[in-house]
């Protein structure tokens, strides 16, 4: 099995799950401020899923670069995060339809931390595959540090939602911010190898 | 015809297929564990699918390995099986929806059924235009004993399933687990291609 | 502009049409056999539109087959086919809703044609940007027959509707086996191309 | 990171995108021309994001022409392309179902001049990256007259919508116009450089 198909069936399902959370942006029947306002917490939590779908998506390209052949194994790892990712647009409505209410608001935090989980066991499918070291090999290994902070970072998260679910929701954006920062060992990596 | 649209709008189906499930989970309006709890019978149903569907678009990949041209017959026998697949969102969510009941269990059985059957005409058209056999389509034909298994099981599971219902759900369960197992003889044909 | 984007981007959104048309099968709340019944018409009509938009897949795979270069002058013909067969979803449910109403058919058809003419003025697009002739246009050109015969079949199912929608109805089914049936043309000139 | 991931994913998204709005064409329970003519300001809005999603995948083609390699830049210029046309979707059928009421056409406005100026964003990138002119550069510098007088077609329009809401969708539909006309130059420097 070749990686095209993986990477085109990967790109369909990230293509369509960012576009339809959109759709829990319930169109209202009035053309009032007031209505746009009552919409607001869920246009947050879109804007939030939306930039974490897009990081998603870059690693998995980067992740996938090295990769040529394809084993069961990334297949169904691949699946896997396909899977978690699927959930988002569900959780990213129920927190923003509750307004980040705290029981939303974890349950976030959990789909984000069996993500990053299922993301770390497809990366680590890939690696015992291709175990010959390249310079982007070695530049997504540093990233395993911003991995490792994230995870803490969300793990923390899950229960301080119940006590103070804006903070948690503010750890989430921090971990976004992190992630956006592009990767200058990855982008060198890229560079040096063209 | 060559194959490479084929497989790019059977990709984007299944895509799509296995991402609209997701939107008959319900957002619900309460912050609370009861409403999760609510959602179990879908979401549970909604995993099941997502593995089948998973199933399909591997074994799909491996079918059209071989293949180079396609003929009017095998576009044909393409369409029938992704008509037969674009069913299974509804079937699932009915199946969840009434927790799985009688009816939409056998339903969901009769659904497998035409979807398993459907492939085989597909891999019947395909064997039709490509009758020299290679290692990979000596190792399809060893999946063979598994879809007599699965259809056996399946159409057991139908009448089954206006007795004990949860019985043919169990069922479905056990077929998928079946085909999640990696094949070593097609792992094997297509190392030795590469 | 090459073609490949042209052809991606109309099999993602056929791929779309095709799909979401299974959404217009609400999931009915009650397991029993009267709720399925009562989406058999809704059921019908999409059989029929899924049958549809795979030929027109089929056919314009074979259309852009001949392809190199993309003007906007194709664009733009493309884009309008594509806006026509987007309706297909809308005319199909609202079909199905209302058990084959006369209003609803006639509307159906009145999107048939327009689809057709539109799938026209796109080859006539092609065929002014690519005057060359080849076994394969040669082969198109003997499919001009079909399209005919299909406009008049078409047109006369309008009118037709107010007065016996389901005569109408029938007339679409006539249609769609008309194109189902391989042309031994095309696939004799596609075989004569490799 | 190779540009083919970063178009196959725009791609699907602006398939999506295309298609899901003719969702919020709810299908209406009666048969009756009644029922349709209440559909017609929907309709409308429809055709016209239509043209324009179409407008933006053209453009967003030819953009990408010249690229050969992604770097983080660009991939995040056009994630914010891609968000400000996934809003596209909400405001039009918030438009479409007020009647084009004043507020819903504003941010209409608004939603267009964010999408014009990340698409500004993005091409900024790219040249930054790609500094060296082709005639395909070149012929894309002119297009910068066009997207001048869109932005001030566009930004007039939102004040004007509390007042004359019908002669800002008017605008709207003047722009989409402008940019559907084929350019000449562009069309030049594709046909050279083939």
């Amino acid at each position: 099995m070749n990686k095209t198909r993986l990477e085109a069936f990967s790109d369909g399902v990230l293509a369509i799950i960012i576009t339809i959370m959109v759709l829990e942006l319930k169109v209202p029947h009035e053309a009032s401020f007031e209505a746009l306002r009552q919409l607001l917490p869920v246009f947050i939590s879109y804007i939030m899923s939306f930039v974490y779908i897009g990081i998603y998506w870059g690693n998995h390209h980067h992740l996938l670069h090295a990769v040529k052949q394809v084993n069961s194994r990334i297949m169904w790892s691949n699946m896997g995060l396909l899977f978690f990712l699927s959930l988002v647009p569900f959780s990213t409505a129920w927190m923003g339809v509750n307004h980040f209410a705290p029981l939303p608001v974890a349950v976030y935090g959990v789909n984000m931390v069996l993500a990053g989980l299922s993301y770390s066991i497809l990366e680590t499918a890939i690696r015992k595959h291709y175990p010959h070291s390249t310079a982007l090999t070695e530049a997504l290994k540093r990233q395993k540090k911003k991995e490792y902070i994230s995870t803490v970072i969300y793990v923390t998260s899950i229960p301080c939602a119940f006590f103070y679910p804006l903070v948690s929701a503010m750890c989430f954006v921090v971990v976004s911010i992190l992630w956006v920062i592009p990767d200058k060992h990855i982008e060198q990596a890229l560079k040096e190898e063209v």
